[in-house]
């Protein structure tokens, strides 16, 4: 198993990376990613600038992000507390591969919703 | 709608390229484009080069990729006839920011590992 975890393999189904494959790829982390980028963010900033992105589900994508150790949540000692979430220095090594799939989304929508009319049209 | 399609935005919920993002950061996607980056291969090639995929699951992500305009499925007139599936310049695009994925899972895994073991004992 130590083997497994210090030398990763994607394409073996029981190697860890798999898992870490899956949630690096969610379009919730490549998007809160992209926001924490900017700078550590409160819960409430995060969901506005994550248009239509639902309580639980961030909740729930940053905890995963916090368990991964990508994420820092810290709580400030004030009435009511604050919370903020920052990225960590691993989470900081994510930005530019995710940053490059969400501009690839952006760049290509055209070309793929073109193929898309063209396969639908073909029954 | 047109100015939508031309120019995306993956943090506005209504813009077509969130679904683009949902798909091409399935770990399945990466998986796949990742095996015919190496050149065209039949279904049963990519069945072994990908451990633990089901043919249901391959099958479907090769039928969205083929949509997306991603991958050819070009069927040749033998017998039995002989399918193969290989990635369209447009696919090709996608390579290296997938790749980058990929090894950002591979590289980071102990890392990751690591951090979890440490949220998890904080129960």
């Amino acid at each position: 198993m130590e083997t497994i975890e210090l030398y990763g393999n994607v394409y073996a189904s029981d190697c860890p990376t798999r898992q870490v494959l899956d949630r690096i790829g969610d379009k919730w982390t490549a998007l809160i990613i992209g926001v924490l980028e900017e700078g550590s963010q409160r819960f409430s900033e995060l969901q506005r600038g994550i248009g239509g992105i639902s309580q639980k589900m961030l909740t729930q994508t940053l905890r995963s992000l916090e368990r991964d150790g990508l994420v820092n949540r810290t709580v400030y000692a004030e009435v009511p507390p604050r919370v903020e979430y920052a990225l960590t220095p691993l989470g900081e090594t994510l930005c530019a591969p995710l940053a490059a799939i969400r501009l690839w989304a952006e760049a290509n929508i055209a070309e793929v919703s073109a193929a898309q009319t063209v396969y639908d049209s073909q029954g």
